[in-house]
């Protein structure tokens, strides 16, 4: 089977250098542990909580900065997209183009996204269960497209709390896709400012991270940041980078030793050597 | 205090005849019971479970329509919207432009609509508590907009049901813009497509609305259609147009009697009349 | 149709002195509103979050002082139960037993005050769907008894915090038996003490009641207390006694705006005139 | 530390030869695990969804054969216990006293068994935040026994349906005593016979697991029956006992790579070795 996938990098674009210094420390980190790697950060962050937090660059700005990293480093890129709009400008420089888990429902958003041919992240909603998910999917693999990946990062569970539900990452892969644990975003408390210590719940990552591997999972998604006191967004759910190596050390030894034992065919999470350096 | 209000009519714009037709209808009764009305019907659905539901006529087409009702009824008319670059265009017919509970929190499409100077409702998402309407009520206020609706239309319960939580009703009244309560959507149930009975639990609007009116709102949002088995969207969580009156007055007698209890200050629904005719 | 009935009195028995003094008050309420009135006070709680938290009088003491509400008011009298043993002492004095809603499962005490021939009032568990209480009532029934009443007291919805689903309100009366609704447990919060006031959210208690009504219910369960700052027991949760007046008028001129309307047909609250003075 | 343990056998004590055929398959399994064993059936359910389901051989019969299972195969044994009266003679036979999960509250049996000075097993109550169980833990010190064992067994996330909330675990570890997972009670669906199939998703047992074990725990409860189909209680949810040492594997072998990085200190789940054969 494939190893264990990794999906990494700031919530959202701060700067060229941020980005370009998180990348090199995040790959150097997958390459010791030989992990594949998909690099992560946001060109816009359109669901803040007030419309005064950073939102980021923006389309073309942030772009740029996603291309510098592809090549720079010749790792695969991606961004979430709020805009159907935006669609084929991304799949310029994205190899993976991730649907918000609020807009996994938005026909018009899936069909765009589709149609560029990429890889697209579903993220699952917080008001959906795993197995509606296959609606999403029918929209993209409509289009002819099913590289897809899904991604579970939390289930509404009472008002200001997300909880991980280890039986949607069995759900989800029996749809057919290769599944993703996005524990940071799982962890965040709604209803309380990201920059707010208060608006996360950090403890909990280590945690929730074994177990979504030890359940099965393709891939893991972490949010992570080399100065989360001084993070513009997503400051009190971000793992700070200093720990995501000792992470991703406990999940790639349970991983290997319970991928051997799991029923379902292991497609892995496609080749992503592919995407890199475009 | 102001009357309770009502927001009508089939869920997405099928046809000018059905939309006409049921304007008609839903105009002579909110007539008889001397309750303010706003006709409802979107020009696309943007979330069905499918890419091959039916999405509606499309903005051009849909809002003619629309207009037409104003032209031929003089009352005020509502869609909802799903793509920030369509507000201008909505604005220009639409008296009550509405935000998706799945989008509640989309910075790009909040601001947008209220830059319009429209009025705006936001239905509070299924993933949020009421207090976190604030968050969708600071981001239209910033833009000099204070005309804001807010309507419950249920929260996420556990997978594929929906809960109506009654606090929610007073902990956005509290937060100062009047509250709509909409049971049709509220009954849905999600992962059944809404075409199947088994979609809806229509059995449920009429303690509902009972009960919301009960505790206390300004206005209703009542989807209704004069043939729920034929209609192309939300066919299982309609409420048949034949009912629509009997369910009226109930309400409105129970609105009469508690009104005078509450303790808020009753700014009502604005002054729709003045919206109408144009 | 019967009238809309009370189930009222302080969460748990303090001394005579104040069981009797808040006994006569809510029978002079009872009696200007005209609602049958069942008088409740616990003689044991037995679920506490604390051994040292005060329990009541226990079975013995308490049982004399309810005699003493029934021979000093001719109303009939209501606790709960938490031990089988005690169903045979209970019957001796109670014309309601309650089973609390932790143990709605619970056989061994479901039978035993089945077979006592009382009316058993069973809450219905935080953790139970409403249909579920058909196993209760097979419980019951299965002994020869069906005076049964069923009450909702609120949902487990995300830790610390219960929510009341007014549709289990139709779902329950449509098992047969009268349903009653307890808004005064429903607003506790627990994880929090009920002698420390954020222990509650009582603010909502008049609008839980009214929604309630105007669903359709047979009967109110409010738990008050003369000096709610004083009381040993859900000081936080209980209504203050100079309120219950006002909630029940606006209750009651629901219930009779609502009852003519409502499809189900009104068996009401059995004859409890007859168990009164016994 | 200590390593991993297991609390195994089927859910009721059907007879003296099952149970006793099933001790010794479940007992040469952890030896070969090389795992500390608690057996664990129960002489009564009372919780059943009818009352004409099987209810177990009762107190005097049902700890007889328990002492069979200490005598001849030198285990440790665990019932649950329902009633107070019952506390002095479990603990003539009980090495672990289990307060079932309705019952986390109850303070007169809490305080029962505390008293017995015996191991006492709480299951957190599907009602219950992970913190809450400080309530049930100081109900119990406050006897003077802190032999204290909290089982994580689900959680109610809307109706019919239970979660495992991974979190619990670590938060329960933090109050200071060891943890078990049930994952076999997790996956039961409320609301359905668990004679019927559909009653349990046995699919989610070695997934929930595993997961569990990574996450962090000092005990796995695992209710298991050689002949799952003919069995008389908890037929849809207990692992068929053919399947148990492959699960224990991949849990052990879990636990082991993981232990060493957990920051808790490893108490383990006291001596049981004392206490077999009494």
């Amino acid at each position: 089977g494939h190893p264990l996938a990794l999906i990494a990098g700031p919530c959202v674009i701060e700067s060229e250098d941020i980005v370009l210094k998180t990348a090199e420390q995040v790959k150097a980190i997958a390459d010791r542990l030989d992990m594949p790697l998909i690099f992560k950060s946001s060109y816009l962050k359109d669901n803040r909580s007030s419309a005064e937090s950073y939102q980021g660059p923006g389309l073309e700005k942030g772009l740029k900065i996603l291309q510098k990293v592809k090549d720079t480093f010749g790792i695969p890129v991606l961004s979430d997209i709020h805009d159907a709009h935006d669609a084929e400008a991304c799949a310029e420089v994205l190899d993976v183009i991730q649907v918000p888990a609020f807009l996994s429902m938005q026909t018009t958003l899936l069909l765009a996204v589709a149609r560029t041919g990429k890889v697209i992240n579903v993220k699952k909603g917080q008001f959906l269960a795993a197995s509606d998910m296959q609606t999403a999917i029918n929209k993209i693999t409509g289009q002819g497209n099913d590289r897809i990946l899904l991604t579970e990062r939390g289930t509404f569970f009472g008002y200001h709390n997300l909880i991980v539900d280890m039986r949607n990452l069995k759900i989800m892969r029996d749809l057919g896709y290769p599944v993703v644990l996005d524990p940071t975003h799982a962890i965040r408390k709604y209803g309380v400012s990201s920059s707010d210590p208060r608006g996360g719940a950090k403890e909990f990552i280590f945690g929730l991270t074994r177990a979504g591997v030890a359940a099965g999972v393709d891939a893991l998604f972490i949010e992570t940041h080399p100065d989360c006191d001084g993070a513009l967004c997503d400051a009190a759910s971000m793992l700070p980078l200093q720990k995501l190596e000792e992470l991703l050390k406990q999940a790639k030894a349970i991983d290997e030793l319970i991928k051997p034992h799991l029923p379902f065919d292991e497609t892995g999470l496609y080749d992503y050597k592919n995407y890199s350096g475009k």
